[in-house]
Formats: structure tokens, sequence, C-alpha cells
């Protein structure tokens, strides 16, 4: 990072704001310029010292930074790409799906630039804006990298040092792997969330549904309390994935509902209990690290 | 409570356990005996000074007990009735449906005695053994109490100022409400995440899947930690309620599916957001109280 004076954050929202306030925490000189639609993100910024400038344009961030992190939802990371082009600094962006991004440089340059890293820190919070900032964000968090072949080792290097700086985990898989295994984890999950919430909230007693919502449906509906324009990209942008994941949940979904509806015990209760020693498996594996 | 000298519990695990160590805690001169299966439970109870007497059969129990409190998965609790037979004191029960209950008495008895008063504590945890014994479980929980028109005003007393003096707050309302109600906010949440922690096992790269469990996934497999035999018996004893529900979930599951597939960007964040506001709203609640 001595090479890096002047970063760049396109968004400052949750995770925007929150590396701008970790790098500021760590590196005393750091010049920290960003860019946000809403001005008022901005100005919250350069009230709390969060950043030093706040740009009119991408184009001030071209100009003057080192590293540029685009911060913004997929589908607004895709709506500024071509105003970076040309930037000759390291990029990376931390969208929660990497396929577009790499279809759109193709589209508009014929492949993702060298110096560009893609970027996925798994970290993030019911909170999604610049009021929420946490220096400590991303600290023994994993950010997931999916470089190219085409990418220059020295910006995945400079990229792994930005986020190491930040405290966190770095790891590094092919773009389908991510997006698959995001899926998995998060996506599917917050579908499933937010369409129970819809549901239940739709049936009229919902004041009563949250009432007596003590474990299962509180969790639900945390992960419901989201942002809805960045989940709305997410499953727009990963939908291949997505949609693939959710017909065989809803087929395995269908099979348990056959076993109740036929109280078939035994073969309910096995598969009640292959979930929970998976889950059990996973507690124990985090119980030693 | 003034006379209610000793009491009864019939299962001692997390709920049975925790209702032992409250009455202890509160009421110096309290006499407890409790029934299990597993004498290992017993054992425990009586080595922590939970319990006063492990009995040998439900027969000690209702030979010398004021107030019976069964604490068993459903299933269980219908196949210890026929001994709680002719028993003279106070019964009520920590089942998480109710109908299975009365639907087992008609069948013994004709009807639910006056003297039973079904009951349901919106508590509990991952842990379920009675190692896990916490005197304030209930401190601040609701517990839902689901009397009939038959059962005797004072026995509805009885149970009421049983889970008062645990500090829970006592919600009267009907069998079938409560087991609608409890199919939306805790069994089909709990059928989601079961499905979807076996989904995501089986391919295969669970060890990953866990990995990246930021959010969503966590909460998922948090919930999929619980007794399979006891949502076995709740999945099982509520089918009625459960599988009417789960047709209505797949029903929205499947339309947001297709906003996704069609690329319906509109239609998709007004889901979405609407979601959220329910959400919103329920904090909102929550945060006046």
């Amino acid at each position: 990072m001595n090479s890096i004076r002047t970063v760049g954050v396109v968004g400052l929202g949750l995770i925007g704001g929150s590396i701008a306030k970790g790098l500021k925490a760590r590196l005393p000189g750091i010049r920290i310029i960003a860019y946000d639609n809403a001005r008022e993100s901005l100005e919250v910024g350069l009230a709390s010292e969060l950043i030093d400038e706040a740009a009119d344009s991408l184009d001030v961030l071209t100009d003057g930074c080192d590293l540029i992190c685009v911060c913004v939802p997929v589908q607004q990371i895709e709506k500024c790409m071509p105003a970076l082009e040309g930037f000759k600094g390291w990029v990376t962006d931390v969208g929660s799906v990497k396929a577009p991004i790499v279809k759109t440089a193709e589209r508009l340059w014929g492949e993702l630039p060298a110096n560009w890293v893609p970027g996925h820190p798994i970290a993030g919070s019911e909170q999604h804006s610049v009021h929420a900032a946490d220096a400590d964000l991303f600290v023994n968090h994993k950010v997931i990298l999916t470089p190219l072949e085409i990418t220059a080792p020295t910006a995945v290097k400079m990229v792994r040092e930005f986020w190491n700086l930040l405290e966190a985990e770095v790891i590094v898989m092919g773009v389908a792997h991510h997006d698959d295994i995001l899926a998995q984890t998060s996506h599917l999950p917050h579908l499933l969330a937010y369409t129970l919430v819809d549901v239940l909230a739709g049936f009229g007693d919902e004041r009563e549904v949250f009432d007596y919502a003590a474990g299962g449906f509180r969790d639900f509906s945390r992960i419901a309390a989201s942002d809805p324009q960045m989940w709305h990209d997410i499953f727009i942008t990963n939908r291949g994935a997505l949609l693939k994941l959710l017909q065989t949940f809803m087929g395995a979904l269908q099979e348990t509902a056959d076993l109740i509806e036929e109280g078939d015990s035994e073969a309910l209760l096995s598969r009640l209990e292959r979930a929970k020693q998976a889950r059990d498996y996973f507690s124990e594996l985090q119980s030693k690290l």
C-alpha cells in the first residue's frame, strides 16, 4: 500500500463508508475522494472526516486516485464502468455477483481491463447507510477476489494488500464458482426470507405474526430488512445460478411436504437429522478455529 | 401458587429443567418430582438440585403432585396422557401444537379434562438438554394458553399464576388460532431452514458453503440445529395448517422466481420493498415497547 496515497470510493454507503473509515484509522496520511449520487451521503462523509473530498463526477476520481473501489449495487457498477475507461490505477469493486461485471467489460471493451480485480467482501449489516460506517467492519471477514487470467498479478497483489490493511482475509476463486457459492449461502436464503415476510405480512394479522416471532421468523425477518435495491440487483444479475438452485430447493421442499403429508416419520426424521448433523459438523469446525 | 407445594415435571430437558430451576429460584419451599425416560437427565437434575425426586413412573407424579407440567415433544405428550387419567391436580403442557392434545383427550376420554390447560411457552434455544436449564428462560417471554370452554376457570387461574411466577407473560387464545399463528411464525421457517441446510449439505462442498455463510445462511443453519425429534413431531402433528401455508408460500416463491426470470424489475423491487416495509413496521413497534 506504500504506492497508494489517494483512494477513490464510488458509493458512500455502509461498505464505502467503512472502507474510508477503516483506511483513515490505519493509514494517517491517506487521502480519500468519494463520489455518490446522493449529495447528502457525501456531506456526512465530509462532516465526519471519513473523506477528504466530495467529487462532482467520476472524472475527479480517475484523474486523482491511485486505487478506486466501486461500492454500489451490481447494476450501478455496470452503469459507471464507461466512466472508468482509461483509468491507469488499480480498480476493484464489492459487487455481490461477479459475472455481470466481467460481461459488461467484455461488451464495452472486449475484455476486463488487467488493472480491475473483481472483489466481494463477505460482510455487511442490515444498516446500509454511511451513518453505520465502521472502521472494523471487515476485520476477520473474508473477501473473495475473482481475478481472470488476463488480470495483472500486481493488480491482485495491490488489491490484496488493500483488504489486508483493513484486516480482512483474502481468498481467490473463479467468477462462476463465486456466483454459485454465494447463490447457496446468501442469495437463496435472502429470497426465502423476503418471500416469507411478504407472504405472512399479506395475511393481515401482521402484528400478531411478529408478536409470536420467537426464533424462526425473527431471524428471517431480520434478513428481509436488507436494502431492496441491492437485493433486486443480486437476484436479477445472478438469476442463472439462483433459479437453478431454487428449483432444486423447491423440489426438496415438496419431497419433505410429501413425507409430512404421508406421515412417513422414519424418512422425515432421517432428513431432519441429516440437516442437524451438517450443522453440528459446521459448529465443530468453527469451534476449532 | 400458595396451594401448590409439589410440582411434577414430565420430561427433564431444556424446558422442564428450566421450569424446575426457575421454581426453585423463586419458591424456596417448593418440591419438584421429575420423570424422564432418560435416567441420565434425572441424575443431572438430582445432582444439580433442580429436582428433589426422580420418579420411576408417572404414577409417582399423579400420586404426589399438586400440578403436573408435561414438557416432552407433542407425540410423547399424547403417549403419556393415559397415565395421567384420573389425576386430580392441575395439568398443563408445553407442546408446540395444541390440537393433537385436545384430539387425543377426546379419543381417550370424550373430552379434555377440565383440570388440563394446554399451554405453549414461546421460548427455547438450540440447546435442548437439561444441562442448558436456565432459571430465567421464560422471563419476559410469552406463554400462550389455549383453554377450552370446558376448562375450569380455576385451572386457568392456577396455570397462569404458575407462569407468572416464572415471570412470563401469559396470553390466551383458541387452539386452532394458536396452531395457525405458530405454523406461520415458527413451523414454516424451521421447515425452510432444515430443507435448505439439507439441500446445500448434499452438494458436497459443504465446508465451503459454511465458510462463506455470512448473514443469510448462518441464521438458517442456526435454526436447523434444533432437536430433530421435536420438529418431526411438530411438522407431523400440525401438518394441516403447515402444508396449507407451505402451498401458499411455494406459490409466492414461484411468482418471485418468474419475476426474476422475466427480469421484471419494477414488480420485483416492489415485492422486496413491501417485505422490508413490513419488517420496518415491526421494528418500530418493538422500539416503542
